[in-house]
């Protein structure tokens, strides 16, 4: 096998209307929009619009949009029963994944439906429901109550106030709905294109989304911004900032948050995220935490921003999720939330002009060799 | 996009040391054997060794594989009592997709672990423990007793044990062995490279599996025996095949369980499958539905088999399930009960040599769109 098909680098396996990346001159657009005027401007039921109807909104098309997600927030009686059964030390991811995939148990309508406009029902139902998934995991693993989401509030707003039993204050709602803006599409990532695989089959938006996530799990994907959060809980503390670096770089170890597969400068999604880190951390009293994040971009910048590798989206979300006081097992879930929009949207995409992604492999094995009864071998 | 890659038809994506398939030729081989040899001298366990192990076992490696195997057929008390909260008229495949994934909330060693040997072990109890997750779940929307595992059965008659409550005759479980056989790898068709996909983000094998189940649900995949089915019953009686047949060539139907995107010539599962259904349908007064099978046989092949358009491995299979007294609805799982060898191997060896699936998207849309304001549009 070539190295070009490994990993399928830079094989064109579909075709989008939703996201542009241009990894050398870090610029990623949705439907022709930059990734920064969105996250500056945008909110995240907006963008989750934007990409599925491939222009932005009117206001009353948005206010449609709105209330049938708020109309979705609540989760069916069994999946709640369902989630206070599982294991309290249980991961949130595998917590998700397991319940999204139960969803399908419970859809009154036929769950295995890809007629385009069930397709896109139950992607906003699922969509609006996972919030309460992971709030709800969340509450009851801690010994805390349910708490029933609330119709008035955004997606953001409404998903921190479900884990918190508190409204978010404006900033905190800001800063999380642009992580909701930013983590929403990026062309054919791993679990993006998981999902695509699962609905070329025809198969239905429930085995989409339990794929995507399941493949968003790994450290090599989603999983990354807890990676982050490790390192910086490692470091510990400012001063150690120096010392710690120094050292991983002398031994080349891995600096997660760092580095991209497309992205060869610095990650669009991360220049308005970092501001918005900065703000939150002065807001909760977390500017150490930040700061920290900061030297550790610096001395990388120096060491290796020359070879192409910069901050990703993943190294400034973790400072905001840790402002916002997200515990760490909650980091991958949050890119969850979010992408699960663009899971939706791409497996519409795929749906509309579909063809089995179906690629071969190149056997390396033996040919030709004879079954040898168990008694001569 | 050009028509070469879509659907990645023709790419390579992966190397493996498991099965060989040449379409043209209509061969398929598992580590080098003859998939027909195996079929008729092989055992659905010793296939799996195989092909985890490149070369088939010793008596003491097949015994201690069986032994290892056979521990694992239990299912976990909380999957229990997790299946019997499930709505009876849940589907299968997604009954399935669940229960695996909600494994992973207890598995008491580290569910996330990558090490070849966690893998590798954790892949042969969730084997293990399909068949059981499958039987039980048919058991209780059936008002009937969950059936423990009996260690002493092989996989195939355990199975059936577990859902008759009657252990099989030697035919039955001949042919359900012979089943599991034909289906336990096929290189990179679609479930297997979603397995893949989603292994290269260094994610779970529990990731991993619902991903794999969920692109297997679909028709265009593990989904079509069921569709074989649904033609069968439409047509209802041998007298009747001719005028259906009729119809269905002069409109261009599609008939399920023929032609395949890699085999142009018979595929090579089909040739004995066929002959063991024959026996199979005589054994259990089946008959007449094996005569409307190899009717629909005869007529595809005097319109269609020019045209490289054969009987495929689901064809015959349906036939096989259905004289073993399984629901329609229980098929795809039976594909689902065997492959699963086949997806952790695939994984096994994506890992041996990982580099994350990550290909491009050839974006389609506008550029440089403004983002305006919501009152001024």
């Amino acid at each position: 096998m070539s190295t070009a098909t490994k990993g399928l680098e830079g094989v064109v396996a579909a075709e989008t209307e939703m996201s542009f990346i241009d990894g050398e001159k870090g610029v990623l657009e949705y439907v022709g929009i930059e990734i920064d005027a969105l996250a500056r401007h945008s909110t995240f039921e907006e963008t989750v619009y934007l990409l599925w109807n491939r222009r932005l909104p009117t206001r009353a098309e948005l206010d449609a949009f709105t209330k049938d997600l708020r109309a979705h927030y609540d989760l069916p009686a069994p999946i709640l029963t369902l989630i206070k059964t599982f294991p309290k030390d249980a991961q949130p991811m595998h917590v998700l994944r397991t319940a999204v995939s139960a969803l399908a148990l419970f859809d009154n309508d036929d769950p295995n439906s890809v007629e385009p406009d069930a397709y896109r029902a139950k992607g906003l139902a699922i969509m609006a429901r996972a919030p309460a998934i992971i709030a709800a995991f969340d509450r009851v693993r801690s010994g805390k109550d349910v708490i029933a989401p609330d119709k008035s509030l955004s997606f953001a707003s409404n998903f921190l106030y479900m884990l918190n039993n508190e409204k978010p204050t404006k900033t905190m709602e800001r800063a999380f709905d642009t992580c909701m803006i930013l983590h929403a599409d990026h062309g054919l990532n791993a679990s993006t294109f998981t999902g695509r695989v699962i609905a070329s089959t025809l198969s239905d938006i429930y085995s989409v989304m339990s794929g995507a996530i399941g493949a968003l799990r790994g450290p090599l994907h989603g999983g990354a911004n807890e990676g982050v959060m490790h390192t910086l809980n490692e470091i510990g503390s400012l001063d150690r900032v120096d010392a710690y670096m120094k050292d991983a770089l002398a031994n080349k170890k891995k600096i997660m948050g760092f580095g991209h597969r497309v992205y060869k400068a610095y990650d669009p999604r991360a220049t308005y995220l970092k501001t918005l880190a900065e703000q939150l951390a002065k807001d909760t009293g977390n500017e150490q935490f930040y700061k920290m994040s900061k030297k550790i971009e610096d001395i990388m910048h120096e060491a290796v921003a020359a070879k192409g590798i910069y901050p990703n989206v993943d190294f400034y979300s973790a400072t905001t999720y840790h402002c916002l006081g997200l515990k760490l097992d909650l980091f991958t879930p949050m890119f969850a939330l979010s992408r699960i929009s663009g899971w939706a949207g791409h497996c519409i995409e795929q749906l509309s002009a579909n063809r089995l992604i179906r690629p071969s492999a190149d056997y390396v094995g033996p040919h030709g060799v004879a079954y040898v009864p168990i008694e001569k071998r």
